[in-house]
């Protein structure tokens, strides 16, 4: 990560209604109101058994730069909002609240709090809309690409999907995402400058175009990159010309030259049948070394299908299905009120609905992976009160929140707190990590995780649980509000 | 349209090829050899029947402004792109070449060239990225804004997605790109702030939460908005506390203060059924005239259902499913070399492929759509070579491009070119539309498309022909190419 690059400020990209309540809270004289919100998403992307957690170091810039102009004050003012005392606050506003995340690359599963935030009401409302759109956005492209990244069983993966992303802040922010969730390097070249990941690139059909034919076209490439030239060989017919022209390059220009070819790339057509073909040509001509490269659409269930086949394909190159998670486009992570500070005490909130599933757990708390001791493996998540001491040496029970005659006691284990401090009164206390730590840290995490849960399709479920007492907080909680409510 | 708002110029997010490529015309001496591209999509997004053309304004800002700096240089020189003479050539680059365009808010059809670029090699090359990911991802979002707005037959719907678009572009791009589609606004206050939208808003779960009861929430709001509040009743239970709190705020607050309430909001549970009894609860107090706004995932066949089942909902605020067109992610719009100029000649040229969908249509081109005098609706869009002329006084052959024996000529026609001018030897020569102007353009466009082509599922085809100049010009190339290449 490198800090250096100007990012317009942000602050106005929220939904109005984040404004409108401030204002509100502002003229009910609440703005010191301590609160705390939970950022959590509901299901895994894709039906899948976890996902990878990304954007904290962006949302971190962001909450720490967070202040509005003189331009955003009058736009304010224009559009309804132009209470004058309200205004000087907003014209001073600065993030001074309290931030615990779980860290970048950390498998994470629906419920449990991935942010938990806890600053005065406006400032932690006024954060909202870019808090989930940061995290949605990185998690929902990490979490693609670790699910391309296991499908592929150690063949490389390289981020191809710039120009089909939904907008030049996806393309960048994607191609970190994507090398968080494993992929070896991006083609977008400001992704490289930026995050410091490696680029890749072969050559456009246009470059094969413009020359008088294809074998030129090679050949001058060849001239140019000798050694890390990756020839596009099916612009007019991979089998009977593309193929035999790059060997003919490779002999005539490269091996002269005194370098090695290094790769030829697939776009289109049986990439099964023609990587198996290009496989036994280049062999047969002697480049056993020279890399096939495959792209064209390629998504999950392609990878999946070309394995299956025997394709001979040594880095693949994925686009749009990667870089829009086509296949589940959204993360629907959410942000919810869980508790209120009155008088100095923590008075826990619930959010009742309808729709069961978005009933939120209550209360300020503690996230804790349990891990156990002889195989490393993590044995569920644990959500308790955030008071609340779990002692390593005793063994502890387990249940399911639902069916709660489902119990479990497990001894020797580690319970290892996952939310950790990242701002603290308004000031940055997490230091920035480069991307290679943080895809590092997800390899070693991500192994923890049983094959089952990463399954990619009818994953195991991981289990997120309540402690005794926070599960006793939320069923009071819910008793009283169903009595009021009905 | 307003154009001070600074963007962090993005002249290095581009595919790393388009930079190795260009230093291999530059070391070739081919940095002057004049090109022409064209940027096209081969399928309508959804499977519908047309696309919303949009993003133009964003594009031509990025092409007029893209500069490199030394930091760029200096990243380039650490990948290898080395040579001083081409990062010089790269330190004074400037875009110098013509564009022509479709105007922003054109409905747009399969194969037709939407941008068409000429410029030298490298110019042309540099801006492929870009140019790609701000088309793709605009005319993605201003299609499906299009579509959902076509399933509400009047029902205004409010652009609501931010915190779930693919990143901070994503949101606020997106926000625009809706509103050309026919959104009446969006809740993403920068977007209301850079494009002039309107901004739209209502109240979340947690400022009902943070007071000791609902009614007290609703209370302290209209005390703040009596005019313009909109009520979340379903934080608790909608028609037994939600609905009878707000009507209670209504008649004990606002209406003595003056004013009258605008609008509630369901965001949860059955909206047919709770929008009915919504509505009848609502009247039967006297607030006839209180809108009933929608939300909670909705998507187009919600949109159609709900209508289908008289539900009583006068505003969608459509979220996740609008920002990130979950349901077809991806517009998969490429950038296509069509010509070279050798010695003043414009030389066509031709991707052959083994895909039959992915050969191109060679040569520069115009684009005409022939709209009938009468109907005033569209008959057919004309591609033809960039030098013919249509005599509309004459009646003109139309055919099928793949089926060349289907035939039809027509009479009483206008030929309008769609393509105009936006750039010319690299300078803005079209003048920016506001972004309501635009909107206004696509609904007086959109009424020129036939009710077939515009239905949401299985729409008839609109034709995109060829002159028989062009078809022959295309005919000679693939015949030429298919002894080449077999």
């Amino acid at each position: 990560m490198k800090g250096n690059f100007y990012e317009a400020n942000q602050a106005m990209l929220m939904d109005f209604y984040e404004m409108t309540m401030s204002n509100g809270y502002f003229q009910h004289e609440m703005k010191d109101t301590i609160v705390y919100f939970d950022m959590f998403f509901r299901s895994n992307p894709d039906d899948g058994g976890l996902a990878i957690f990304a954007g904290l170091e962006q949302l971190l810039n962001y909450i720490i730069d967070i202040h509005f102009d003189e331009r955003d004050i009058d736009y304010l003012r224009s559009i309804g909002i132009d209470d004058s005392n309200f205004l000087e606050y907003i014209r001073n506003f600065k993030f001074s609240g309290d931030v615990w995340a779980v860290e970048e690359g950390t498998p994470v599963f629906p419920r449990e709090p991935l942010i938990v935030v806890r600053a005065p009401i406006i400032e932690a409302q006024l954060i909202e809309t870019m808090l989930l759109l940061t995290v949605n956005h990185q998690t929902l492209i990490a979490s693609k690409a670790n699910r391309m990244v296991r499908v592929a069983q150690g063949v490389p993966i390289v981020e191809f999907g710039a120009r089909r992303a939904q907008g030049k802040d996806a393309a960048t922010k994607g191609a970190r995402a994507a090398f968080i969730g494993g992929c070896i390097g991006t083609s977008n070249m400001l992704a490289g400058q930026r995050y410091d990941i490696p680029v890749y690139g072969t050559m456009a059909h246009s470059w094969v175009q413009l020359f008088d034919d294809e074998y030129e076209a090679f050949k001058r490439y060849a001239e140019v990159y000798p050694a890390t030239g990756s020839f596009l060989v099916d612009t007019y017919n991979t089998l009977k010309s593309g193929i035999p022209n790059a060997i003919r390059v490779f002999n005539e220009i490269i091996l002269p030259s005194g370098h090695k070819p290094m790769s030829i790339r697939l776009d289109s057509g049986d990439l099964a049948y023609l990587s198996k073909e290009a496989r036994k040509m280049l062999d047969d001509a002697g480049f056993d070394y020279v890399k096939i490269m495959a792209s064209n659409s390629i998504k999950e269930s392609t990878i999946q299908q070309l394995r299956d086949q025997g394709a001979m394909i040594d880095i693949y190159g994925v686009g749009e299905n990667l870089i829009t998670s086509s296949s589940d486009a959204v993360l629907g992570g959410v942000y919810k009120l869980v508790a209120a500070e009155e008088d100095k005490q923590i008075i826990p909130k619930i959010k009742v609905s309808e729709n069961v599933e978005k009933i939120t757990v209550p209360g300020f708390k503690k996230l804790y992976r349990l891990i156990d001791k002889v195989s490393g493996k993590a044995l569920a998540d644990l959500l308790t009160l955030h008071d609340e001491v779990i002692d390593e040496s005793q063994p502890y029970e387990l249940f399911d929140p639902v069916h709660t005659w489902k119990r479990t006691v497990i001894e020797n284990y580690e319970a290892r707190e996952l939310l950790v401090p990242v701002i603290a009164r308004g000031e940055r206390v997490y230091e920035p990590k480069t991307l290679t730590e943080i895809q590092q840290y997800r390899e070693r995490e991500e192994r923890r995780i049983w094959d089952g849960v990463k399954r990619i399709v009818n994953p195991h479920r991981y289990f997120v649980d309540l402690s005794q007492s926070l599960w006793d907080l939320q069923d009071q909680l819910l008793k009283h509000y169903s009595h009021r409510g009905r």
